[in-house]
C-alpha cells in the first residue's frame, strides 16, 4: 500500500476529511457538521468531530489510526506554536491546540495543523492550477476572502504564522465596515459576501430592475440570484458580476504590485461561477496593475480541486511536504 | 587588505557611491549628478557617470577596476535578466542593462544590478535596522514609496523581479490620481509627496492658519514648513502630521494582513523626521491591524543608514550576499 495521509478541512459549518496518497489521488473522503456554539472546553467539540472523522475513514480504508499522518486545516490566524489565535468563523475552538487536543484523542503524535487557506495554496501548487508556478497567489472567496501566498516557491508564513490575510487589505479608506472591526477591507467587495452587498446596492438603486419584480423587492435579491442571471445572460446582472470583477481585480493589482505575483488560484464557493467574473477580471488587471505591459502576461484561474483543496493541502502538510 | 565591494545607488537626481568592506563598513563614497533627460543610447550617460564614479573611487582607494565587485541599485521595476523596465524617475536609462554598459565601460565582468529599494531592504537586514528579523519590510518615503519585501529572512523578488512596488498598492479605489496611470495608490497619501498634497488639502481648508499666513497663501505652504512647525510644537501643523501617520499606518496594516510582517524599516528623506509621526503610526496599527492583540508587538523604526542603505545593500548585491 502506497504512504497516505489524512488531510481534515475544518471550516465554520463542515468538516472535510479526505484520504489521499502521495500523489495526490484522493481515496475516500467523509463530511461532518462542525459546532458552532462557543464551548466552556475550547476546541473539544471541533476535536471529537475531527476524531471521528479519522476513526470512521479507518474502518473503510484500513489505516492505524495512532500512525497514520494527520493535517488539520483550521479557519483563522493560526500561531506557529499550532494554537488557534483568532477565529471568527469557528469560535468553538478559538484558542484551542486542536492538533494537540485531536492527536490525544487518537494517541497518534502525526498531528499538524495550518491555515486553511494555506493548506489550498499548497495543495494547489502541488498538484493543481499552482503546479510549476513560482509566484503565485490562493484566493479564496466565500463569505470573505482568504489566501495564501506562495513567494518563489515558499509558502510565506510570516512573523507570527498569520501571513495571508489577503481579505483584510483596505483597498477604500474610510469604506465600507467589516466584522473585523476595520473599514473598507477588500472582502467586503470582492467576495461571496461582497457581491450580495453589490447586489443589494444596484437593487436599491434600481439597477436590478427585472430582478426586483421577480424577487419581490429590492432588498430580497440575493447574489445568487446575480450569478443565476448573468449565466442566463441579463444585462443587468452582468452589469453587477463586472463590477464584482473589477473589485477582484483590484485587490489582485495590490498583490501585483507588493509581491510581482504573476498567477492567481481562485477558489472557495464564489469559484464555481469564476467564468462569469474571470473575463472582467483579467480586463481590469490591465488597468489596473502599474507596468502592465512590461510584465509577464498575469494569469487568473479557478481552483482545480475546487471544495477540496483546503483537505487536500492539509495532507501535505501532514506528509511534511509545506515547505 | 580586507574584501571589498562598490555599491552604487543611481537615484533620479544623483547616484551614491559607497566603498564596502565585509562587515559593512564604508571606507570611502562620492556624489555626482545623474542625467535627466531622454536620451537616444538608454544608459549610456548613467553608465558613464557610474563608470566615473568607479574610476575615481579606485583612484583613492587603490582597487583594480577591472576586478572588483560591484553593485548598482536602480529605481523602477528591474527585470530579473537586468534590464530596467520602467523608471520614471530615470528615463534616460529606461529599457537598458545598464549593469552591462557598466561592466564594458570598466572592462569588469563583475557588475549586478538589483531595484534600489530591494537593495535597502538587503543592506538593513544584514547590517542595519532589520538585523536578526525575519519578516519585515522596508519602507523607503521619498516624492513616493519604494519597497523591499523580506519574507522568512529571503528577499521577495517576484515573477518578472518587480516585487516590493508597495506605494502602488490602492487604498483608496477611485482615489487621487497617481503618475502611474492608477487611482488612491498609497504613495498618494503617504510619501514626501503625499505630505505636500495632505498640506495644501488642510491649508486651503483653512487648518493652517499660522502656517498659511507666515507663507503668504494656501497653495505655498509646503511639506517642510509642516514639519518645522510640527516639530516646534504648533498643533495645527501635528494634525497633519498625525493625518500622514494614520495613512501611514494604514498601508502598514495591509502589509501585515498580506504578509504578517512583524517589523518595518523607514527609509528615504521623509525618514529624517521619523520622530514627528513614527508615534502616529504606531497607535494607529493598534487599531488598524487585524488581530493587532494576538500577535507580536509590531515595531517601526527609522533606517540605520539612512541615505546610504541604497548603496550599501547594493555593495552586498556585488558580493553576492544578497540571496
Amino acid at each position: 500500500m502506497s504512504e497516505i495521509a489524512i488531510g481534515i478541512d475544518v471550516g465554520g459549518t463542515k468538516a472535510l476529511a479526505v484520504v489521499v496518497d502521495a500523489s495526490g489521488r484522493v481515496l475516500d473522503e467523509l463530511r461532518s457538521g462542525t459546532p458552532h456554539e462557543h464551548d466552556a472546553d475550547p476546541g473539544a467539540r471541533a476535536a471529537e468531530v475531527v476524531a471521528d472523522q479519522v476513526f470512521e475513514l479507518s474502518r473503510r480504508q484500513e489505516f492505524d489510526v495512532h500512525q497514520v499522518p494527520i493535517g488539520i486545516g483550521l479557519p483563522g490566524l493560526m500561531r506557529r506554536d499550532g494554537h488557534l489565535a483568532f477565529a471568527p468563523n469557528l469560535q468553538s475552538a478559538s484558542g484551542a491546540d486542536l492538533g494537540a487536543l485531536v492527536g490525544e484523542s487518537l494517541g497518534n503524535p502525526h498531528v499538524r495543523v495550518e491555515n486553511d487557506a494555506n493548506c489550498a495554496a499548497l495543495a494547489e501548487h502541488e498538484w493543481g492550477a499552482g503546479r510549476n508556478v513560482n509566484d503565485f497567489v490562493m484566493v479564496t472567496l466565500g463569505t470573505g476572502i482568504g489566501g495564501g501566498v506562495i513567494a518563489d516557491g515558499q509558502l510565506v508564513r510570516g512573523h507570527n504564522g498569520f501571513a495571508g490575510e489577503i481579505g483584510h487589505m483596505v483597498v477604500e479608506a474610510h469604506g465600507a465596515p467589516c466584522r473585523c472591526g476595520g473599514h473598507g477591507c477588500w472582502e467586503r467587495y470582492a467576495s461571496g459576501g461582497g457581491l450580495a452587498r453589490l447586489t443589494t446596492i444596484a437593487a436599491l438603486a434600481g439597477r436590478l430592475p427585472s430582478l426586483v419584480a421577480t424577487s419581490g423587492g429590492a432588498e430580497l435579491v440575493r447574489g445568487e440570484d446575480v450569478t443565476a442571471a448573468a449565466a442566463a445572460g441579463s444585462a443587468e446582472a452582468e452589469a453587477v458580476i463586472d463590477e464584482l470583477g473589477w473589485w477582484l481585480a483590484l485587490g489582485l493589482a495590490n498583490l501585483v504590485a507588493i509581491l510581482d505575483a504573476g498567477h492567481f488560484v481562485i477558489g472557495g464557493g464564489l469559484s464555481q461561477v469564476a467564468d462569469l467574473f474571470l473575463p472582467s477580471v483579467h480586463r481590469y488587471l490591465a488597468e489596473l496593475v502599474e507596468g502592465f505591459a512590461d510584465r509577464e502576461p498575469i494569469t487568473v484561474v479557478s481552483s482545480m480541486f475546487a471544495g477540496r483543496s483546503g483537505a487536500m493541502g492539509a495532507a501535505l502538510v501532514a506528509m511534511g511536504r509545506d515547505s
